[in-house]
């Protein structure tokens, strides 16, 4: 993405991209069935639950001017038009603290004013967010998104972490409350008694863990041993939603012999009584609010254009990590001018607006990644079930997988033919010609098609917009089913905000370097291995400690900040702050190459090393045909919703020195684990019952 | 072991094996220092912790007669003598639930009758101990632990894997009790209104599944990423024991909020109060016991000295399996005549008598397993270090190492000196050789000493006194600590209780392949890699299966028989039944080859096989001279509480033929997976930033 403030320009340059792949954008999307269905529920309970929550504070916080029907409301309609107009339909759009925090805040503002009170809060807020929603269009328009070039690895993933911690804030706070009585209760029922009290938190303590503990079990199901490959497959897709069935279904289990509210349960309006749907009117009594106030509107207007602003694009921006390589543009300009008209249009309506979500977005995007590999391992399995059937050799075989996988492909102007599987290929071939059964019939033996794949296939995600406006229509779904709503436990709530919070982890390189101050020495090296984390060995590690040190006490003061009242409202600004930190005062203290691997930043000129240097990849890493070589060159393989990065063969600062023939030396370390198999195979060799006589079959 | 008849021939042969060793039992228990309290607290807790709550269950069925105080002494006394006179030191003895249901209807008995009543009733228990102790001295002179050879695989894991369902239905049952009111307790009290006897089951909820699920992750702690080496050992090693202080003290955490019965604690007398101690008195009541009762009591004695014999027996057979490579000779013919005596002598005091117990003897020996290799570990580890520091080459250092590692060896009479690391270290320095630098200095990148090590040690046990001897003592130190014992919640009891059941698994064959029907068809190969079950690869799947749901039936129908009131405790018959089951009956069904794979049985001729077929090992595998070569065979690593078995060379049913040059073709799978490092390697080679250029360093 190129750096332009030339107005429109970025706009335009957005809606070129998207419109080009609009088409394939369904039509990918209905060609991957039912298997679609994963991903979307996966995310629709990543949306929904927390919405719905921060719904009930929004409904305590304003005395019932807005409640969990408006938030889930506006996640709905948002969504919807953002899934089928959107730029990036990867983004996931929802109602997020920030905003109820904002709203909390004016609440409080407008019950102060006898000119406004409580019946004119809402159409206050519209004139709020008219301001806002003009705002959001002057920075689309002016292109101020360009400027999330400048926002580095060090940032967003310092932005995902904090959030990360919010969430698992909530699910602590929530846990002690479960002991308490609750603010606006009947603290005389009989479930507010010491012993029902204590009683209910310790159930709560029970269903929370219960369905923390499950619901990560369950995500790793595809790589259990037992029970069959469908089952496993099954429980790996939907096991979160169907952990939330079975752990409300067990808080009915002692429903005999304990008091109705115990456990407590989701406490929301019947969206069918009248009088839920007054602020749809809203629109009416905009006129009535005086003109002083209309024009102060604008005060809270600028912060939340602020946090919108930054909001939705790091929210977009991590869903398009590098890491994901994926295939079409970006659109952030175009997609901050939708929200300035989402935003108007939820203003108008009374509903708090939405803006994109993190930990959501990326993990949608992941969800999607798993669904591409296995659509794409399924076909290529098959093709080489196939071949095999045709006693091909495996040149032959692995040509067929190569045309198959070809056919997969997204097929986009100004793209390479992708040639992810050849390299690979091309070594096995080497490998088997040195074996001299190049041209027999492979056999199931010798060539284990499943675990084969699984090596080759690289990262890929499914783009296309229909889960995203599938899960917007059942997010809507929910007001209707809110009755049912009403049976989830708010326990089983807090354990999904810390699974919400711990499945946002892997991946973010912040946190794995965090975990690996805490790993001990001799154990280093199985980062690199587990994670595929070059800088592990291109850093010294004091200066991995150092960085990641400096980076946590940034996190912490930022945390910190989110407790202070209302100034805490403008963290925001404290993480764009690291934009010129990370570009004016971060390279006074560490080396560039070190800086370069631990955090790359495109403004930065790559050092010199003489040597042939592939340059990094595009913010974004889209495969466009400048730098389809490079983005394959880090082929990249994903399982189980973690990201494996394998060695990139780019040169790394303690390898500088070009070899005799153009390869680099890695550091020892990498040298013994590859070494190591080696031994462990000619020992196999030399075992009496080893293939030795594997050529004879 | 030699089946003889011949009187007291067993119990001499037995002597001279242990008097051989006996001085280096204390020594070498003495010389692994400090770190042989790392087995000693493992055993400890797992000894005392389930003798209260049997003292416990006790103290109810019994009115108080006796109490906790009486089941932690005679485990003391038992113990101490056992572990300094007795044979097999890796015995544990304890009392045992099959001693308290058998006292439980002694006291129901007795008090029926108007000439015992609750005064004469530890009175007559004296007499059925003495009659206990003369079958048991018959059965000991005669040789009747000659049978045990007949006891195979099947029936011994069939046993352990019943305890574990006997324990963990123990931990259910307590649990489920946490939400009742107790049997003889005020009903009255605060604690047992529903709403704080609900909180109380689900705080103990909390408690058993939070000590369980630390419990079982602390004993893996050896292979956690993070923290220092030092703290990981620290916690493996006291891991459990720490948990149980953990939860404890978590259990006081809500002390202010809850009444002083929450959650329930250690209900035991005070053993210095007076009276705590009429039982030891009980010998000179033994002649106010009407005559006929005297005579009766025999009956009750024929059905303790079968169940005594039986578990006394299996508990030190499954002690001494052979997986765990043991060097010293077994002791069951003397064992049982010492039993005799401490039967005879408890029965004089007034205690329930002990009898070996499992899991604790096995759990015993594995923990002791663990001990030797660190030490060997240690040891090596430190001369490989010392070599490569002076230098020397890889045939040098493989050298060093045999020579420290014959060092380590217990010397043993009729003892051919160990070869254990020298085929692989042949097989390594062959390769060292193929590349070229088998006399070139050896430097930690190529040569990852810890990891080389931990592949090449074979599973050795530390056998020695020391242990056995300490964990007693602490036993009986827990009588005077009865004070602090009462801390402890009961639900943390309960959780114990699943963590020793759980902690029995693995390693046992039976339970693998029950887990081995439940796998995937596509994964059932990875059981051969985590296991190395040879019979995964040798007996078809389907006769694995047959087998299995025999067993499982079998195992099904026994724990059935111990819900039955009296008849229920004669479920060793049953399980004695195996034996002519297995002889007679089992051979009809299944194959001789398969059956030995799964079942292998001394008194079986191998099947005929054209071909220089290694023979099993004795049972008990000791390496004499005779078959140090075979056990050596089967290289058995240990790690973590786990048995690897490393596949053996030995001729399997599916590759019956031998090929040209003398080796055996495994199945196609094994050939497969040998195959597989050999692509990743290449693959590795090929990759540019490989170690091709290795040797130019």
């Amino acid at each position: 993405m190129e750096e332009t403030f030339v107005p429109f320009r970025g706009i335009k340059n957005d809606l070129h991209g998207r419109l080009m792949c609009y088409k394939q954008d369904w039509s990918g999307g209905f060609r991957a069935g039912f298997r679609i269905l994963a991903p979307t529920t996966y995310i629709f309970f990543a949306s929904a639950i927390p919405v719905i929550s921060f719904g009930e504070q929004l409904e305590r916080n304003t005395e019932g001017a807005l409640t969990a029907v408006q938030t889930l409301a506006s996640t709905a309609i948002c969504g919807i038009i953002h899934s089928i107009i959107g730029g990036q339909p990867l983004l996931i759009l929802g109602v997020a603290e920030p905003t109820v925090l904002m709203y909390t805040f004016m609440y409080n503002f407008a019950k102060q004013r006898p000119e406004l009170g409580h019946k004119l809060f809402l159409a206050w807020t519209g004139w709020v967010c008219v301001w806002t929603a003009a705002l959001l269009f002057l920075l689309a328009i002016l292109g101020a998104c360009s400027i999330i070039n400048r926002f580095t690895r060090v940032a967003g993933e310092l932005f995902g972490l904090l959030i990360a911690m919010l969430f698992m804030q909530q699910a602590i706070r929530g846990l002690v409350d479960e002991f308490r009585i609750p603010a606006r209760a009947d603290s005389k029922a009989t479930e507010f008694i010491p012993s029902w009290r204590f009683a209910n938190g310790m159930f709560a303590l029970v269903l929370s863990f219960g369905l923390l503990l499950t619901g990560l079990k369950s995500r790793k199901a595809r790589s259990w041993r037992y029970g069959a490959g469908w089952i496993r497959s099954l429980i790996a897709d939907y096991g979160v939603p169907l952990m939330v069935l079975v752990w409300t279904a067990v808080s009915y289990a002692p429903a005999g012999s304990v008091p109705k509210g115990i456990p407590r349960r989701l406490f929301s309006p019947n969206p069918w009584s009248p009088g839920a749907y007054e602020n749809w009117t809203v629109v009416k009594d905009m006129l009535d609010v005086p003109i002083l106030f209309i024009f102060g509107a604008f005060v809270p207007a600028t912060m939340i254009a602020v946090l919108y602003y930054f909001d939705h694009s790091v929210a977009s921006q991590l869903a398009q990590q590098k890491e994901f390589n994926l295939r079409k543009p970006p659109s952030f300009h175009y997609d901050l001018l939708l929200l300035g008209f989402l935003t108007l249009l939820c203003g108008l309506l009374g509903i708090p607006p939405s803006n994109g979500v993190i930990p959501q977005s990326p993990m949608h995007t992941k969800s999607l990644a798993t669904l591409k590999h296995q659509l794409l391992r399924n076909r290529l399995v098959e093709t080489a079930r196939e071949s095999m059937r045709m006693n091909s050799s495996l040149g032959q075989l692995y040509g067929n997988m190569q045309e198959a996988y070809q056919q997969m492909q997204t097929p986009l102007i100004h793209q390479a033919p992708s040639d992810g599987l050849k390299e690979l290929k091309e070594s096995t071939v080497q490998l088997a010609s040195s074996m001299g059964n190049i041209d027999a019939p492979v056999v199931d033996s010798v060539f284990d098609v499943e675990k084969e794949i699984d090596d080759l296939l690289p990262v890929e995600v499914k783009e296309q917009r229909v889960s995203n406006l599938l899960q917007s229509c059942m997010v809507g779904g929910c007001v209707a089913a809110m009755p049912f709503l009403k049976l989830i436990p708010t326990s089983v709530l807090w354990g999904y905000f810390a699974f919400m919070a711990i499945e946002s982890l892997p991946g973010n390189q912040f946190w794995e370097r965090i975990l690996l101050l805490f790993t001990a020495p001799s154990r280093r090296f199985k980062v690199l291995e587990d994670y595929h984390a070059t800088f592990v060995e291109t850093v010294p590690f004091k200066t991995i400690a150092t960085f990641t040190l400096f980076q946590t006490t940034y996190l912490l003061i930022c945390f910190g900040l989110t407790w202070v009242p209302i100034a805490g409202l403008l963290f925001p600004l404290m993480i764009m702050l690291l934009v010129p930190v990370r570009q004016y005062i971060l390279p006074k203290f560490f080396k560039g190459v070190h800086l370069q691997d631990l955090d790359a930043a495109e403004y930065e000129e790559a050092p010199a090393i003489p040597f042939n240097y592939p340059q990094e990849g595009e913010f974004g890493a889209r495969s466009t045909s400048a730098d389809a070589g490079e983005v394959l060159d880090e082929v990249i393989t994903r399982s189980r919703g973690e990201i494996r990065r394998t060695c990139s063969s780019r040169v790394t600062s303690t390898s500088a020195t070009p070899s005799r023939d153009g390869m680099n030396l890695q550091s020892p370390r990498l040298s013994l684990k590859a070494y190591s198999p080696r031994i462990n195979e000619l020992r196999v060799l030399h075992s009496p019952s080893g293939p030795s006589s594997l050529g004879r079959k």
